[in-house]
């Protein structure tokens, strides 16, 4: 057993930590917003009086909040979890933040002689409840031996891919394939559409050739049937291109096709879109156009 | 057996032709610059004096050449297949041409009182030779129940999307999607690169999940091996989106992504690389970046 401090018991986090319960670990958190989720509370989830308290309390510190400065103020703000680690402890970002926010939170974490693990994960909240979730991890070889047992209780695909900061690029990587291989087949689809020819049987045609993809099977068939509720938020793929755009201009690399999807997401946000999923992207290419894929 | 004109027997006509030709059928053609292949010739494609003689002598016509302004020649120069053309005749083009025009020269070619079929292939060289092509097909319902004898001996996966231009517009969305789906990759596997960690490492963790791809699966092994021979040749793939953005220009829809796309193959062509396959559109990215995806 493992005493483990859980910060962020939100949509993911919550379902995630009670596999930790589960599993026989303890687990106590100091909460921001809301209170302890009730069902947490009965299997004795643990609230204490200051993310330190955490710190001091726990074995491991998990994190999944939502952006880079969550993370930075939950580790470093005054009372936070950086001010209660002693050496050997062990802290876990599973949120999907900054890849070189990372290596620079991951080196004051060091400083203190703990070890530093970044393992944002993708699945989304059907991932996290059924214990399925991608986890994407970057980690020195004694820091994922240490987190391994804990991931196998959250996730499936659990993938050392690197030193630490390369779990957040590989997340990055993916969420930048992801909305380029939408607006692919939305530019595709508008075009077949405008055209005259059957989007479906256009889509049809085209899967297994060279242009098959999970979003052409999945993405491409919501733009079809015009199903929008999500899936994957487009307020949520925003955040993650701005971690593109904002990491490969400090690293001085361009990305002009990411660049040009943000703007899509930004048209879609403009037009009450932000809670559609993300193929909902191919409504920013259809007012350009002026012409619909389907109705 | 079919009297069939065939118009261009280059790396792809030609062993179309011999399917054709193995299967029973008579094949007669006119060439413009090189000779009948001498296989060919051995096994009885005859070479008529004229397209119009070609046209004459056959009861299906069947072109594969290089772009639109080819197709309209060989159909409606002085002399050419149009002139020799008599009702009940089909004409089946397979070459990758302008949807838009496909639509102008059907209606002359149905004018004539013959049928038309756009059927553009995919599978390239390899495919022609096994004749496992997949072939698109816009098409009537009686021009397609009679062309597919014939694209059953050229092909394997034969999809009549839809009415004559269908072919065509189907295998420009291919196009589009496959680019930039090469273009994802290049981005995100840069991206990856330049934030120290390991493309291949990347490339094996966002296999299975939503940014899975036939290009993550290929054209990625190309871009981390340095692997560029064709493969596809960017200059063909320059050729395929001018035909995108021309016709979506022509149509009056935006397709900002394959515009990038297109410019980025520009670059690379500059840079003496239109030779190169087409997952070396990587290249123009490195270079705007200064780094490369590997060495």
């Amino acid at each position: 057993m493992t005493t483990i401090g859980f910060i962020g018991l939100g949509i993911m986090g919550a379902p995630m930590a009670d596999h930790l319960v589960n599993a026989g670990h303890k687990v106590v958190t100091h909460t921001h917003k809301s209170p302890v989720p009730n069902d947490l509370k009965t299997k004795g989830v643990e609230e204490l009086a200051s993310l330190k308290a955490v710190a001091e309390a726990s074995d491991v510190v998990i994190m999944i909040v939502p952006d880079t400065p969550q993370v930075e103020a939950v580790l470093f703000a005054d009372d936070g979890i950086a001010s209660g680690l002693s050496a050997g402890k062990l802290v876990i970002d599973m949120s999907s933040i900054s890849p070189i926010d990372t290596k620079a939170f991951a080196e004051k974490v060091a400083a203190l002689g703990c070890d530093y693990v970044d393992a944002p994960v993708s699945g989304g909240e059907v991932g996290a409840k059924a214990a399925s979730l991608t986890i994407m991890v970057g980690a020195t070889d004694e820091g994922f031996a240490r987190a391994k047992p804990l991931f196998d209780l959250m996730g499936k695909n659990i993938t050392h891919v690197g030193p630490i900061g390369a779990g957040q690029t590989t997340k990055v990587a993916n969420q930048i394939i992801v909305a380029l291989n939408i607006e692919a087949v939305a530019e595709a689809l508008l075009f077949a559409s405008k055209a005259g020819a059957d989007p479906a049987k256009v889509r049809e045609a085209l899967m297994g050739g060279f242009a098959s993809s999970k979003v052409l099977e999945i993405h491409a068939e919501r733009m079809i049937n015009r199903t929008f509720d999500p899936g994957f938020r487009i307020r949520l793929h925003q955040k993650d291109l701005n971690l593109a755009l904002q990491n490969a201009k400090e690293m001085g690399i361009s990305l002009p096709n990411t660049a040009t999807a943000q703007e899509l997401f930004n048209s879609c946000a403009s037009h009450g879109g932000a809670d559609d999923d993300h193929s909902g992207l191919v409504k920013a290419l259809e007012r350009m156009a002026n012409h619909k894929v389907a109705d």
